[in-house]
């Protein structure tokens, strides 16, 4: 990155700076659009990682989601392609039927715009150096990328003001096993080193995503607002048809952004958390058992939320939507 | 058994009965005189388990000690010698330098007495059937005997009262791994099948026994009361010289008889938990993982203990000491 990350025109910019970390398949696209939608943050940039695709696919796709939303000039980044201590890494055929071959329902949109060259943790570590307190980092995926950023700089990245990650459960069944969460299950170690690092950081697992559905009525409001719209319907409409009832979807990724740009979304309790990675409860986040960290309850897990969120959710992403179409409407 | 189980002569019979499932270590030892000094169920047997010794150790210890406690009438069980699915188990090196080579700290106590001729088990179902919601179940070793009890009869098992055990760590360290506590540890798969059973108990983890401590000073007070009080003594002194600080014991199986036997000893929090069987986190006792049983929260772990615990626990023994010295002394 050039030492000035962007600033888009016209835009009035805010203190606190948003960095998405993100393995963007469907519900981290809806979780860049409430970002952009809310906008009490900057989004400086989104680092990417493997999970619901390939690092290579969430890559492309961000470029391009965040193109059809009017934002081309965010920065994007290349991240993890495997676990931590692991050589290579395979979509799971879950991720492939819930997100679709591509990660986006199998929904075309124009492909647009070019990753940075830095790497995704030095560009966690570089936003880390240079806006500590007022930068909110929010990670929807393996947490690989924050593992190696802690790994190479422990103290900068500790400057971070706000980490949420979406990922874990604590009192409630796993999504990929009985015992564990799909960011948390595809790579525990990332995620016990993060866990574990003693940094201040808020858990948003399936104790609450699972809690905020969004309905296919709902995600209707978004459709008839120009292609940015049209495009982000049909992206969900994959990811509701792909559960059970086939009428609502959890909003896992929104609601950690939207915990993180407001705090007053969940309610949390403080623990000293770790992760197993090994045996029939890999990848279950369990409080942390060892005397010495017991003491650091750095993690503060949500277990419950705001009924205020899905209403805002829908609604900030629906004024977005009508104002993007508007944008591209008055476009000379 | 015989049909009618024993009443001491002269004893005033209790509606509530209580049967120990126990690998009598010192604190089982502790517990045993408790239960006795406490009077207010019935001990109508003591079953016996692999653990902190061997079965066949447990049952001596047992035997031995209720006739030293001038209860020589209360029938002893052996019950389960290794793991459920295992053939074999040895004692570990840390139980023998904690309990002893002999389980009773070294100190040698006259031997008397033999075991019943039927199973730990069985004997546990036939009491579960004779007294159903009368009896009083309190486990402080491995959890063998009771699976066992409960994948021969469930439903009989089933009409027990209260069952109390005491085992597992929910929020703290372990004390065998970081995550493990010994009695869940020696078979995690025992006590993940009696955890799932769905049916109600109580857990008295490291969470509340290790805020529970025992002084030397406090222990003297047995000392002078008779061979009983000096054994006594003597053994649990061995037990504080094998504490890190050489001053006091946690008061690990006591708590469970005293909770067993009064509610407000202990407060609890209802969970569904199970055990991790597998990996780095095996005999880890976690709020469960698996939705069709989260519901049923059957598990009431203890978070918190009551002051009274201790000075009441110290008393209660030096009473029954003092009792029984006299008792002895009487004896024509």
């Amino acid at each position: 990155m050039a030492p000035g990350f962007p600033v888009r025109k016209g835009h009035v910019m805010n203190t606190r700076k948003l960095l998405l970390d993100m393995d963007t398949g469907i519900d981290d696209a809806m979780a860049i659009t409430y970002a952009l939608a809310d906008g009490s943050a900057d989004l400086i940039g989104v680092t990417c990682c493997f999970g619901n695709v390939t690092n290579q696919t969430a890559v492309r796709n961000t470029l391009d989601l965040l193109s059809i939303m009017g934002r081309p000039d965010i920065p994007v980044f290349y991240g993890a392609e495997h676990p931590l201590e692991q050589n290579s890494f395979r979509v799971s055929d879950a991720c492939i039927r819930i997100h679709g071959a591509n990660g986006l329902g199998n929904v075309s949109i124009p492909t647009a715009g070019e990753p940075e060259k830095i790497s995704a943790p030095d560009f966690i570590l570089d936003a880390a150096g240079k806006y500590g307190e007022n930068l909110i980092l929010v990670a929807t995926g393996a947490l690989t990328n924050l593992a190696a950023a802690i790994r190479k700089d422990k103290e900068t990245f500790a400057k971070i003001g706000k980490i949420v990650f979406m990922g874990g459960a604590l009192t409630v069944e796993g999504n990929v096993t009985p015992y564990a969460e799909a960011n948390i299950a595809v790579d525990p170690l990332a995620a016990k080193e993060v866990l574990e690092s003693g940094i201040p950081m808020t858990m948003i697992g399936l104790d609450v995503t699972h809690k905020n559905l969004l309905t296919r009525t709902e995600a209707a409001r978004w459709s008839g607002h120009g292609r940015a719209g049209k495009a982000l319907y049909e992206i969900v409409a994959h990811y509701i048809d792909n559960e059970l009832e086939q009428k609502s979807c959890s909003l896992h990724d929104p609601l950690a952004v939207a915990a993180a740009l407001d705090e007053t979304m969940v309610e949390t309790h403080p623990f000293a958390m770790t992760v197993v990675t090994m045996g029939e409860a890999a990848g279950r986040t369990i409080a942390c058992p060892f005397a010495d960290q017991c003491e650091n309850k750095n993690v503060s897990v949500a277990l419950e939320t705001s009924p205020r969120f899905v209403p805002e959710f829908v609604g900030k992403i629906e004024s977005f939507l009508a104002a993007r179409e508007k944008e591209e409407a008055d476009r000379p």
